[in-house]
């Protein structure tokens, strides 16, 4: 049986051209640009928790990464460098293989090398420590939004969700293929966070649902919130076969998504436009932040009152649909 | 209960005075001096594989913290921020308020600031990465050994592994106070670590026990060693209440120790000794370096000739003593 020197000689040394020391040594070495500063982030994944066992490791390769450059995307930053601390149950080197591959897919696509890493026995998980660089002072924060920012999102949050619902059998989809892939396979919104630097005010991702996140972004900012519920990006999700009130939820409820949740001035619309088409992915304009810290409203239309958003009870909201 | 916000919240915001921005958004930001290079360590303890379930979560914060300190000291690096990825089985609030207390007592005795985290829900592990700085080009690697080069071997390793073996009741110490302190709450070498940077030429932990760790250094140097068997600090195992061929057996293939292993030319046999008692820590000289890759051998006295170490079989290993 390989040792855990073996495996990770085999599977995880990989040369990282742009860092002076890497794997092998007691610590990896590093240098930062003088006029940049260190964005750094650590993210879990547990079997039973974060994923089925069943899993695909080549899936859960990519994944483990992919979740950690959501954060760092969600600074604005640009990604470079991560250690891997895997515990695995016992050696079975062919899943390790499939494992590393999936990492290394994904960190050959966002320009990560691996730096350092730990193998140990224990019930499987994975933690990403995750290293990226911003210009000094251009990190997009949660705290940057202002009254009157529009509330944007990207791509299709809740998508995920439903594919977790799919695998568990809880509902039947139309089509789930882009549900799955969003659940196994989440694609970082890597380039279109750095290119969101001096665009967006405030920043985060969507990763707890988008009710949750956007009370982080209110909290965070010390401002409320405007949400407007038909302009949801529900589409893709009625297009996979469940009705508007399930896509509702799981849209402002759902979780594993890593799509991008920002605010930004008016003003921004335009170039917004012009980026979304850039990087093939869909900005969604759903609401505003306003003056009143902490109060988060959803509007339905002009004929309706806003009410306020239950943040922590919304997996019970049922629309009136 | 209260939530994974409200925990972080309550026992994990500590503010974070060399950080520009800590726990609370996606990512911290850091700023590393223009001479410096950033070093980066990562290590998991895994319940049942590293710790048993009833260790005091004190101790576990401390040593937690304290076994990626042992690896930045092995660099030379002086250690300044950190991230902790912790996995609970169950939100218990008393174990974690604990737990926290012996990271931060580890923290602030170290000067290293908690920066950001996550926290998940399984089997109890933990994930610490480590962050210091060291002065461009003086980290001091696994890979400078130089052929005539003095081994040392800081402190007493060995004793952590009596410790273990006592709380097994496979041995019966004497006294097992030392031998549990070193199991239970190690004392990183970071002082000692930064202390030598420009007098040792490799270094690096013994964490798996000195013998596999004499064959790092060797390996990575491209040189052998000859390992002089009389000259190992046996006293304080011997102390503890165990006779001279265990106490060899731990030394050598003991782990979780967490002293220095390190190179060093002949003409610094003085600054150590005066570093040594500067720091109250034991220096041991027990080897030289030689021209000879991969040949480590023991030594056991001017009457008999030098022998292989087999590093791979040396828990096995039995001296005709």
């Amino acid at each position: 049986m390989p040792s855990e020197f073996d495996l990770i000689r085999r599977h995880f040394t990989r040369p990282a051209r742009h860092a002076d020391l890497s794997v092998g040594d007691d610590a990896a070495l590093l240098r930062i640009a003088p006029d940049m500063q260190l964005v750094v982030t650590t993210d879990t994944l547990a079997a039973g928790t974060h994923f089925f066992y069943d899993v695909l490791p080549h899936d859960l390769g990519w994944k483990t990464l992919a979740v950690n450059l959501s954060d760092l995307a969600a600074m604005g930053a640009t990604p470079r460098w991560a250690t891997l601390a895997l515990t695995l149950p016992a050696v079975d080197e062919s899943w390790v293989a499939a494992f590393a591959k999936g990492f290394f897919d994904c960190a050959g696509r966002y320009g990560v090398e691996l730096v350092g890493g730990d193998t140990t026995r224990g019930p499987l998980s994975m933690t990403v420590t995750l290293f990226g660089e911003v210009p000094e002072g251009q990190a997009i924060t949660r705290a940057g939004g202002l009254p009157g920012d529009d509330l944007w999102i990207s791509g299709c949050p809740g998508l995920a969700a439903l594919g977790l619902m799919s695998l568990q059998n809880r509902i039947r989809l139309t089509d789930d293929s882009r549900a799955l892939a969003a659940l196994h396979r989440p694609i970082p919104r890597v380039e279109a966070g750095e290119a969101l630097r001096g665009i967006a005010n405030a920043m985060l991702d969507v990763s707890d649902g988008l009710a949750g996140d956007i009370a982080h972004l209110c909290e965070c900012s010390k401002l409320g919130a405007r949400l407007d519920l038909e302009a949801l990006p529900l589409a893709p999700l009625i297009a996979a076969g469940v009705d508007k009130p399930l896509a509702r939820q799981v849209l402002l409820a759902g979780g594993d998504d890593y799509e991008l949740l920002f605010s930004a001035l008016p003003e921004a619309r335009d170039i917004l436009d012009v980026l979304g088409r850039k990087f093939n992915l869909s900005f969604t304009r759903i609401g505003q932040l306003t003056e009143e810290a902490g109060a988060i409203l959803l509007v339905e239309g002009p004929e309706t009152s806003p009410r306020p958003l239950d943040v922590r009870g919304y997996d019970h909201f049922a629309s009136p649909d």
